[in-house]
């Protein structure tokens, strides 16, 4: 296995970091490789806000959640999709013709493009001894957040990003058997849901060990609870009043 | 520089591959560390279909716009956002309950986790030596892809990729600088837009000498075109259609 294959298969989150800075030349060179990620023609279509100023982290901690290592880790991402830029350089140059900003597919180029350069920069992170989580907790209250940061219209937050030094060192987590995932030439739904239930037995087993026998809830049944929670229901609303989804 | 952040930061879309063969390791190992990437509360909502069958590349070239290397590549992934597995799990273990597949936030979380798993492939594949280029043309035909390779509700196909042995060596195409899209502790829309006219110089040269002098048009005007073209409007209904996006 090469250096980069063990950097990705050793992924965890970290939710509890050091007293220690991360760098500027760190932070430029994990923003850095996130510009180098794939982008749609090109159209780079994602900001990201790095939250270094304690005071507007502890707010974004309390918006999230109350989510404690928001405020505790020394940089915090906010990863935007970011169709701004392109609607005042299209405002310039073609300013009497119809833009589809608001096209459900120019919403979904902006999301990828920021999911894309973030998971490159969580590489770029972690490659270099520091520890990430992503937090879409930001998007529980994500027009007070839009807000705090002062984004304007056709820029919304994606989601947070914790960086800094570990100080803690979770077990990896177990993922779906790869043959829940992985189809050939085709959609295979039996044998996607077969494999979901020995990855039941696996989670329950695994949560077992993890809680001295506390919970052994399987995967399909905490999924189940999840998909049948009202959450961020917001989120339409929200999108559509800063410019995107409308058609 | 770590070996890590040499494969990011030399990434280049590649659309021209040998004739070898991805081997079935080779593409186990690039799936597993798509697996490890971060996931929303360990939803894992994202499929990829493997295509391999040379009937099956051709019709999916022709669908994503007549690109010949979706035919020409060895193996040819198609990542979908999956709610379908959740959806199935929900109806087994809370049958009479609501849920919310159809929401805009679970429909984000779907296309971030696709995302965020299709990249972490992508930097696998690339530190193995093997060349990719995502595929937004898929999203052109969207429904024929979708019926072709046997997607049911609530999966829908967000980009391919392609994946081979490279016969291409292209230069690096140079980003947005730093400043355009990172942001200290606030959005500054004044430099993000400064940013883009160094960018449009840059691009310029960079466009200029690749066609010998015969394209120099700014970015700002090649995103400006870009923005006024009614691409792929058909998103939405079809989105809608597979039982995504309805709230």
């Amino acid at each position: 296995m090469n250096e980069t294959l063990s950097v990705l298969m050793n992924h965890r989150s970290i939710r509890k970091f050091k007293q220690e800075e991360v760098s500027q030349e760190q932070l430029a060179s994990i923003v850095a490789a996130g510009q180098m990620a794939s982008t749609s023609s090109n159209v780079q279509a994602y900001s990201v806000i790095a939250v270094t100023e304690p005071g507007l982290k502890k707010q974004l901690a309390a918006l999230a959640g109350g989510q404690a290592y928001v405020e505790q880790c020394p940089v915090f991402l906010v990863w935007c999709a970011d169709l701004y830029r392109l609607k005042r350089v299209t405002e310039e140059h073609r300013p009497d013709q119809t833009s589809y900003e608001d096209s459900t597919e120019n919403f979904i180029i902006a999301t990828i493009d920021a999911a894309l350069a973030a998971q490159n920069a969580a590489i770029a992170a972690e490659s270099m001894g520091l520890g990430i989580v992503y937090i879409g907790g930001i998007r529980n209250h994500i027009a007070e957040v839009a807000e705090l940061l002062g984004l304007p219209e056709l820029v919304y937050p994606v989601f947070g990003m914790c960086v800094g030094v570990p100080d803690q060192e979770p077990g990896l987590r177990p993922r779906l058997p790869q043959a829940a995932v992985l189809h050939m030439n085709g959609y295979d739904a039996n044998q996607t849901m077969e494999q979901v239930k020995l990855y039941d037995e696996t989670m329950g087993h695994y949560l077992s060990e993890r809680t001295s026998g506390e919970r052994t809830t399987p995967w399909s049944e905490i999924m189940a609870v999840r998909l049948t929670e009202p959450v961020r229901l917001h989120m339409k609303s929200f999108l559509e009043q800063k410019g995107f989804l409308k058609q």
